[in-house]
């Protein structure tokens, strides 16, 4: 049997164990044939109908169940052992196990959790070569690190419709994620159907809502893809919306509309009034009945307690009741929040914030600050998941959110039972600059790594292995309908208004947004910000700076014909750019970026010239250029030019 | 004011009048107010939000009714002035005005129509320059050419989910076009579910059939975009799919079984039975309810006879009743069936052979024989559409398309009474080789040529601006969700297997499928075929090709460069694609095709060299290349090298 290193898989997540076998299961119409065996139930003739479907796409092969060309045996033989729990948990288990020889394949899970992920697998494997389509002899035992592997999307700042919100199931699904969490109010927007309290999304959401029976469709289409799903009503801050149809929520008088600006700002619930609670009883009891899930998420964070300050009547209740900050009065209203949630048979989830001394310990901290707040909780008996480090809207690359682990850091001296409170970890895509359009490219195909980080075994770290692997699933995520491929190609041709979109590429290609906040910090944005620049359509991870960097570490003598193509395409880009830019009011603010480019492309090939002997390396020559690709180093735009980098050590090996 | 002639719009199809004015009307987030003035309908305001939709998609700029950050004037007054048909017909007025000046526009029509054509107008003048998005001022006064202007999609050969049948009306919207002929049964698959014969869909569809419900979905999804929806029930013959449930409407003893081979085949209805009619009687009752159209076409094209000839029961009811041929037996059919038809409320359509001596007047013919089959109807008073020419599937350019007039060729000398007997036409797509995948990337943009022929004034008729404004229509049409160019991308990645696409796409834009009934003469194909391969991905019109041909043509001492550059592109491609062919079960038919690529190029190289004087023009060397040419221009893989013309003509050139 040939050696694991020798069979270069391209599966996303890689699975715990993989052992390659001898030769390759052919893929042709005939697969249209999945049998199940064992346990049964409609969930998993859907999924086996999707499998086909998915590997059809994939091969443009024609797969129509029941009209193949002959009846042959069943090509992937499923068995399935028994049921999942009636609403999935975090408890359950999800392995599998799948062989796969030249007569046929075979999978075996517990749970029709399990036989989900492994058909996933059993799709990534599928693959073409000389002989055809089909899948190479393997045998898989896989499971996940953690049972608890998210993604939140943020649907509030900027309204993502239906099918956005299932495309991004599909994706989940194919990455097997399986907590789909829903943040569903914020200042800027409410966004579900309260038959109860129904100026909520009548009056916060300018129309644009779930109703109850989208949601239960979202729920059923997760579940069929063996995706929990919790919602997020975030409290008692980052609630305006909420108090434009109920002001006597707030802490302040009012009035108040729904939020257009991005921010923290002032207004938040007032937890010195009964009626607050009792309201928060009625609205909780019924989001409780529409989600089955058995957390149910009550935000928590970011609470500036302005209101409370300005309040004397809050400021006497404190006094009164011993309360001596905004904190204590914070944990306050999380605690009575908290018995509102058990009472409804539910266990809670907050960020950082909800927890404080008091807190019952059934709670889950889902932390924005790390590792170390995750470990203090855990060390307290609390469960927890981290969310710092997975923020896909700060820009930051696919290596960058790989090497973030839930057990690293300040969490790595906890003992093998405290590890046990770390359920695993949820990416975080909050929609300040993310409409339905940029959605996918904003999620996709970083999420997948972290995905990866989320089940893979923590010793899978090999970052150029994940990033060749990131190529494959990210061209599977498209054949799934995900968009973001499409989308950038699209939003090119805006940049590039009816004229060639080559040269929009070119600088595009080697361009990364700027990372953390420093976007908001640089320019001032709100809901009616368009979102259709060279910032948006650029990439948090560029593969041409990646391959390029590469390219400049190695620099083998073969390597140097295609850094000189790379540098002349770039010093060129400016002369065929730049007609384009003084025609395009969106351009217009990239005119630097281009010249830039275009001039420390120049000085790379000069580099490239001493390097290769054609100029004399003289002395002076590098200081005279620092300050040229320093300058460069700057962001233009909100933009950084990522390949300067690379070019910069180039300059510096011409020494 | 600006002649006519440098106001370089990118409207298609072209307005029957273009006014320019001087300025432009700016676009910003305050567009999302349009305002709806004198007869108002449900439709106009789903149209208007679809224009502000569309608006918004077209410049990434967010655009929210109700909650602009001014309130500012609508800058588009939209003016009705009464309700179209309540069921629309093919004489309605779809006129409208559009004026634009820079402080707004407005848009003038006597109905709903004509309100949504120039919502279409509208959108398409929107456009990019360096002082932002914006509408140029004009004046249009715009009426189709024909009110007949159609598409009809086959959904039986190849299923079409719902999905693909509304993304082809909104692309058919944006075009202007209005008739969606839907052919919905076929030898190889009922298409429809028929609550009084439910065999029809149980036993004649794979489960592959639209229900009742989705039919109504669609009509309405229609309507609302100003399209009437024409059902086609296919009979005598290319009806193989109804006997599998009801072999008792045959004419030969049966079982049948869903046909899974193209062609034309024996089996027929059975003209000389009673229960036939009664079975049609009730079924095209029900269908005529469900089917609001005045119209109600019932095929009846391709009849072999052969079932008649060998049924002694027919002959003898032929010997009975004096019917002396086939073509008579059917015309006694078809008489029986519009009878039928007729009594139910519709107006009968039906392909050329339908028409026979005795036929009613009021029938419509749809001719796939071309303009004389026209003429000759119109003749004797009876109306029609022309096919003949439009055939989507055959593989034809744009341009051939738009040179097909329905007044044209045989029906150019029709008085003018008859000329109004000819309503327009209808483009086909037969789905033989057609995909949902490859649905759009066989419509669109052709159709949109086409579209303009349907609308536009005759002398409309320059092929070289077509092309360009193709271009950007293609574009506006991929903001729409049409997917011509996104699955363009992902075939080529397909072929490519994870290798790079460049080399893939190389070939790929400068071969087109072989044209007309070749491909089907080339190599058997049915139901089962995979379309995964380069032909299915080359398009008909291939864009890179054209633009050679031009440079050639042109042959302009600045245009010898890109001549060159192009010429070593492909005469290099060949190293790179080689041995990804070698790995590639999809791509290993082409082998041949690549070389000859790289070999016509290299002589192209040669012959420019010669032009260039840097060789001499030797006499012999001409005859030596025209073999080498002459093998290149046979087609390989059912594909064409369509650039071998233009190198041809180049070696001429160097003599």
């Amino acid at each position: 049997m040939a050696p694991l290193a020798l069979f270069a898989h391209d599966l996303m997540p890689v699975p715990a164990k993989v052992q390659p076998g001898a030769g390759r299961l052919r893929i042709d119409g005939n697969f249209a044939f999945v049998q199940l065996n064992g346990y049964r139930e409609a969930r998993l003739e859907t999924a086996a109908g999707r499998l086909v479907e998915h590997v059809a796409r994939k091969t443009g092969i024609p797969m129509a169940p029941g009209i193949g060309v002959h009846a042959p045996a069943a090509p992937l033989v499923v068995y399935c052992d028994h049921a999942s729990a009636a609403v999935q948990t975090a408890q359950e288990d999800e392995s599998y196990r799948l062989t796969v020889t030249p007569l046929g394949a075979r999978l075996d899970a517990p749970t029709p959790l399990g036989v989900m992920h492994g058909m996933e697998t059993f799709l990534q494997l599928v693959g073409m070569d000389a002989d055809g389509f089909g899948v190479p002899a393997v045998t898989i035992e896989d499971h996940p690190r953690f049972p608890w592997r998210g993604l939140m999307l943020d649907v509030a700042r900027h309204w993502m419709p239906l099918a956005d919100v299932k495309r991004t199931l599909d994706g989940m699904a194919a990455v097997k994620l399986n907590v789909f969490h829903w943040h569903l109010s914020e200042n800027q927007g409410f966004r579900i159907e309260s038959k109860r309290f129904p100026k909520l999304h009548e009056m916060g959401s300018d129309g644009q809502y779930y109703t109850q029976d989208q949601v239960r469709e979202v729920i059923a289409y997760a579940r069929e893809r063996g995706i929990r799903v919790i919602p997020e009503f975030d409290m008692p801050g980052h609630a305006t919306a909420w108090f434009v149809g109920y002001p006597e929520l707030a802490s302040g008088p009012g009035p108040y509309r729904i939020e257009r600006q991005w921010g923290i700002f002032d207004p938040a619930m007032d937890p010195t009034r009964e009626e607050v609670y009792q309201f928060l009883d009625a609205f909780i009891g019924e989001m409780t009945a529409l989600f089955p899930d058995e957390y149910f998420h009550i935000g928590g964070d970011e609470v500036n307690g302005k209101q409370w300050d300005a309040n004397p009547r809050i400021q006497e209740f404190m006094r009164a009741h011993g309360i001596k900050s905004n904190a204590e009065l914070q944990a306050h209203f999380t605690r009575r929040v908290q018995t509102i949630v058990e009472k409804h048979g539910k266990k809670m989830i907050g960020w950082d914030e909800v927890l404080s001394q008091d807190m019952p310990r059934n709670i889950l901290v889902q932390s924005w600050r790390g590792q170390k707040a995750l470990a203090d909780a855990a060390k307290q008996g609390v469960t927890g998941i981290l969310s710092n480090g997975y923020y896909l809207d700060l820009g930051y690359s696919a290596a960058h959110h790989y090497a973030v682990d839930p057990l690293g850091e300040g969490a790595a001296d906890l003992t093998a039972e405290q590890k046990q409170r770390v359920l695993g970890g949820e990416a975080c895509m909050w929609s300040e600059f993310v409409t339905p359009e940029l959605l996918d490219t904003r999620v996709w195909p970083r999420m997948a790594a972290i995905a990866e980080r989320f089940w893979s075994p923590r010793e899978v770290t090999d970052v150029a292995d994940m990033y060749r692997r990131l190529g494959a699933v990210s061209r599977d995520l498209e054949w799934l309908g995900l968009t973001h491929g499409v989308e950038y190609e699209k939003m090119l041709e805006r940049l590039a208004g009816g004229g060639p979109v080559g040269p929009v590429r070119t600088l595009a290609d080697v361009v990364e947004p700027v990372k953390d906040y420093a976007r908001e910090a640089a320019h001032p944005y709100d809901r009616f910000s368009p979102l259709n620049r060279l910032i948006d359509v650029a990439r948090p991870d560029s593969d041409t700076v990646r391959r390029f960097a590469m390219l400049v570490d190695r620099m083998g003598a073969g390597d140097l014909p295609e850094i000189r193509e790379w540098l002349m395409r770039w010093r060129d880009n400016q002369m065929r750019l730049a007609p384009m830019i003084a025609n395009s009011a969106l351009l217009a603010e990239d005119a630097e970026l281009s010249k830039n480019l275009s001039a420390i492309a120049e000085v790379g090939l000069q580099a490239l010239d001493r390097l290769q002997g054609a100029q004399p390396r003289a002395a002076g020559w590098i200081e005279e250029k620092r300050a040229l690709l320093e300058r460069a180093r700057q962001p233009k735009g909100e933009l950084i030019l990522s390949v300067e980098p690379a070019i910069w050590k180039l300059v510096e090996a011409a020494k």
